[in-house]
């Protein structure tokens, strides 16, 4: 059983669709009467995160992961909240410290505040993240209309790289190590698009299990499917000489998540808006593919024209 | 270190007490511009619930005692996100259908909505709750006045007794058992106090780490003492007999937590408006003491009027 099949199966009905408030298919909780939106997610050590000897980069990358699932959806967050189990080897005074800094840096690049939390006692390391923001409106997943453009933020696949540097399944010189695994610590969140996006996205979500499995969860509802192009698939230079060196597949660097960049649609009438924002903010937003009915079948097309698909979508939460 | 001091000396000043909001020094946080009031609890196996047996009843618990922090403060919850951190084992079918189960008779129960969480794999359980509530204000903490009275809700030590009994540190008989473990499970929130606190309470907690915990921390930046009587601390009927039965000693039995009552002090001019209230709503409101200057030491007068101290004052969490 996936986390959706479980949502579903058990959970869905608990959360009756009221005229204000989103039920439990979407990244968020919406009441639009009182203008909040909510995200709730728990971050578990060997899972989310490898281990907890940069207790200052877990930390940054879970506060970003968090308020990532607000910005995409077209809304800056205010508040969050902490809840951290762990014990006497994890949360040691130096630690304790290297998570308060990081949090305050946090604060400042994002203009949020910390306002409660929890902290237990458990051999166990996990950190539990509420981020709170408001807004008159959302943009929703299960939205988006055929012939609809599909667009990502910034360069996908660095994060997965990181994480096989920080695996040692790769290896690189410092100077590459260093570079590829900040970008798994840190995602470059682009909270300056929240305020732009519903100026053209008809849906949107975050990249946090892989560019595929966020997609399908994009249109889960909707009877669509969609083309990607993989050429068109925005990657860093860095991680285009890494592939070209150590002759590695495109293909299976850009899905495999933790990139937290916003994946969207719009129509193509926004083609014009999409540019000059992307050129006013300084931030790559690429056509990647497009939305169809799914009397055809979705589809990658590879870098030799031809159709191909993948066995594994991305990260999928098992019990 | 305890929790106290963990706040206090490292993530405090991350939360600047703005205009609007409460810093970190409150069960809940509160924007009165946005009258948006939040709690996040984390709840631990082996730690907050003794086992995952009874799932039912353990979801029933931590759901309780999540809004319990709400509604002490005068308001009602209306929405609740649950994050759960659990394996295989912990996460059957059945056992989903149990949570299930008990989440829908907690909802309609306190009229509250399931509106998000997570679900993540870990073979440590646990549960982060975050609940929400709207209010125009809330009873705070260190608001208490000298000579102000000292009130709690209901009765005190059946939980604790509860949870000797699922230890098996206490035999009874069947009957008694039932009763005292159900104390345990599932406390008797008084969710039709929360409208009416603010017509006499000058502050108020929930006690969930116990009567002398919770009453240090409601007066914890004050320089205030308090004088309990124990004659006045009330219990259950079934409490009393065991006590008497079983010789063992009512102080023993007070201040041990998970008794999720309100403890509230109101100046001694409500004394009449607390008694019409409590009758109107068949909510027992016992004095139980008074609010001192601290150059009187705090203190509880024992059965026999002499005055007592005691080494555990309740729950703290150590790091």
């Amino acid at each position: 059983m996936n986390e959706f099949e479980l949502i579903k199966n058990y959970f869905q009905k608990l959360s009756k669709k009221t005229s204000c408030a989103l039920n439990l298919n979407d990244d968020v909780f919406f009441d639009k009467k009182k203008k909040l939106v909510v995200s709730v997610d728990t971050y578990i050590e060997g899972n989310h995160f490898l281990n907890f000897n940069k207790p200052d980069l877990v930390i940054k990358k879970i506060i970003r992961s968090s308020i990532s699932d607000i910005i995409c959806k077209g809304v800056k967050p205010k508040y969050y909240f902490i809840s951290g189990s762990g014990n006497k080897k994890t949360f040691t005074k130096s630690n304790l410290l290297k998570i308060s800094k990081s949090l305050n840096e946090e604060q400042n690049r994002y203009n949020i505040l910390l306002s409660g939390g929890d902290t237990v006692f458990s051999n166990k390391l996990s950190f539990t993240i509420t981020s709170i923001g408001f807004a008159n409106d959302i943009i929703y997943r299960n939205k988006a209309k055929i012939n609809d453009d599909i667009y990502v933020s910034g360069n996908l696949g660095d994060s997965y790289l990181g994480l096989l540097v920080l695996k040692k399944k790769v290896k690189l010189n410092k100077l590459l190590s260093k570079y590829f695994s900040n970008k798994y610590f840190m995602p470059n969140i682009k909270i300056e698009l929240a305020d732009e996006l519903k100026n053209f996205a008809s849906s949107s979500i975050d990249i946090s299990d892989g560019l595929l499995a966020d997609l399908d969860k994009l249109i889960n509802s909707q009877k669509l499917s969609y083309k990607l192009n993989l050429k068109n698939i925005p990657i860093s230079n860095n991680l285009k000489k890494i592939l070209k060196n150590k002759k590695l597949s495109k293909i299976n660097f850009i899905s495999n998540g933790d990139d937290y960049q916003v994946l969207l649609t719009a129509p193509q009438s926004k083609r014009g808006i999409i540019k000059r924002i992307s050129s006013k903010l300084g931030i790559k937003i690429t056509k990647i593919g497009i939305i169809q009915n799914n009397s055809l079948k979705s589809s990658i097309i590879d870098l030799n024209n031809a159709v191909i698909t993948l066995k594994n979508k991305g990260y999928s939460h098992k019990f």
